[in-house]
């Protein structure tokens, strides 16, 4: 006959994929029943909308049908009150950051995009350059740790300082604070090949264990995708807003669609669309040939009722300055009304977004 | 005093990220030594490059501190036997996998970037519709589970069947079995935000839980990166090889070297890179726009050691069919020297790879 004692040690073995620790030591399971071959357990999530809420019922059945296969067990999900949540995320933070406290950032904008390849970097460096040629305080975090752009398109290549409050961010000539995991490599091309907990952890680091200082702006660069490193910044990250980059492609937008709707599901404000690539002018005869196909910026940005900021053209001499790493040599006339607009937009995003 | 009974059990808290189960079950302890203080342990692991290696030993750590913060932990690595890893593997596989064992598939081989945006999944449809042309038995499986491109291109919707042996694939109109998490979605654009293991679960049921049945050329989309998704296609698929796609920018040659490299570590033979969106042909002058810089393909493919397949202009028209679900109807004359290049290679690394 098996215990509640059995149980709930056996159910130190489910590990929250989110937090990395189990689920008894969380203090997640607040009751276990025991009766008639059933188990009733009741589950505090830190929020029912839990991405990782399936894997972890399926976990605690595989470890209490480890006991006994013949058991029935019943999860009862409950929601943990907002002071519950924040002594655990408190934990994690004690445990984790070392800079945070020290660190004064008064907005946090992400750029994502969900696709690959459609410039989310080369928007987040012109972005990060356009305000800082305003006077702002600049940081930019490469949340991109398997393809990160960042450091070769500012020319930066040298280790990090560090002191004893944190990581200090390197500086691109015209004063961009920087921080990227190829910072931190012997070779830029050397390969990080980690899975999801490693990369959630790293960018956790970037956030809370450099000593950013006071920023009025961070801009952070976004990988691909809807999986771990977008949905750590997007929990673990106060963002103010993200700013959606996309191609004329259909294709494109259908990605991009995905990952706007990531950003609504976690109460995350979207400042508006950018339409990347929109054109290339042939030097020749002055044609806009449209290189992707005909956009479709403005249907997108009205099916998700965001505003569409720009289009802006795929340029050959952009792509040879951040090869280089000279992009901050690059005329950003053409960004300073994106820039504007994302001065004017940051306002009235201000409101944390609630967790 | 700690008895090496309690440290065991601690033990059993310790997951292995890559399998899933604690790292006693998986039979990964061999040897607890208790003195002075002092904890000798002896990890046996699948492989000693293990990416998991240092996140594992952190967990061994912490786990035994947890019972006494004064001890000391020593742990020695070794590598399992051949058919040490062989019988974990295989328990894997008899847990998961349904269709597998009646599926014979020839050859598998992956299209890889790294970087996004660079036309991996056309590539990979072209590719699989250029082989289904030359009368081979093919499948496609898209591996990009937060990115999906492949059902849009090919213009497939619906869900697909499910026979007692497994889930069936979709077929296009041209004759190719596909495989993709946006065949299973409600809407093309609801967003999957699914962190890594249940991402690894979604692409290990694409190959083990899919019925592709008897197929000369098994094509693998991968999505960009080198974390999660890449690491199961390459971990738990015998991949023949990998096709590396790359764009003009150094950037982009930056992040597909890390790629590369990843293949290499894993013992992945690297068929050859191909360099795609190279110019933009104006339609008025015909004058050839390097749209993305000059080219630099030849340099990153003499750096990696791996045949230049070819250079592939960057074609509105592709964009258009891509968009509108025809690629199928897509002159692929361009495409077939690929196609004849991929068939003459593939005897080569017939060779699967040593794990």
């Amino acid at each position: 006959m098996v215990t509640e004692e059995e149980i709930r040690d056996a159910l130190r073995r489910v590990i929250d994929p989110e937090l990395g620790r189990n689920i008894v030591e969380l203090g997640m399971v607040r009751g276990i029943g025991l009766a008639d071959g059933e188990v009733n357990l009741t589950l505090a999530l830190t929020t029912l909308a839990c991405p990782s809420k399936d894997r972890i019922i399926s976990d605690i059945k595989s470890a209490i049908r480890a006991l006994d296969g013949a058991l029935i067990v019943n999860v009862k999900l409950v929601e943990m009150s907002a002071e519950e949540r924040a002594k655990i995320v408190g934990e994690q933070q004690v445990k984790q950051y070392v800079a945070e406290p020290f660190n004064e950032i008064n907005h946090v904008i992400a750029v994502m995009s969900g696709k690959g390849g459609v410039g989310k970097s080369s928007v987040a460096a012109l972005l990060a350059i356009a305000l800082r040629k305003q006077g702002e305080r600049v940081g930019l975090l490469d949340a991109d740790i398997t393809g990160p752009s960042i450091p070769r398109m500012l020319g930066l290549h040298e280790l990090p300082g560090t002191s004893p409050l944190g990581m200090l961010p390197a500086v691109s000539p015209g004063g961009v604070k920087v921080m990227s995991i190829n910072l931190l490599l012997a070779q830029e091309d050397e390969a990080v090949i980690w899975r999801g907990p490693l990369i959630s952890s790293a960018i956790r680091q970037f956030w809370g264990d450099v000593l950013w200082d006071r920023l009025d702006t961070l801009v952070i660069d976004l990988p691909p995708g809807t999986s771990d490193a977008t949905l750590t910044v997007m929990q673990s990250i106060p963002l103010n807003g993200v700013l959606l980059v996309t191609s004329p492609q259909d294709l494109a937008g259908m990605v991009v669609r995905k990952a706007a709707r990531m950003a609504q599901l976690l109460n995350i404000p979207i400042i508006g669309l950018l339409e990347n690539m929109s054109y290339v002018q042939c030097p020749d005869c002055g044609r806009q040939i449209e290189a992707f196909g005909p956009s479709r910026a403005e249907e997108t940005a009205r099916a998700l009722g965001v505003p569409l900021l720009g289009r802006i053209p795929l340029d050959p001499e952009l792509a040879r300055r951040c090869d280089s790493g000279e992009v901050e040599s690059y005329p950003v006339d053409a960004f300073a009304p994106l820039a504007a607009t994302i001065s004017v937009l940051v306002p009235d995003v201000k409101s944390k977004p609630q967790f």
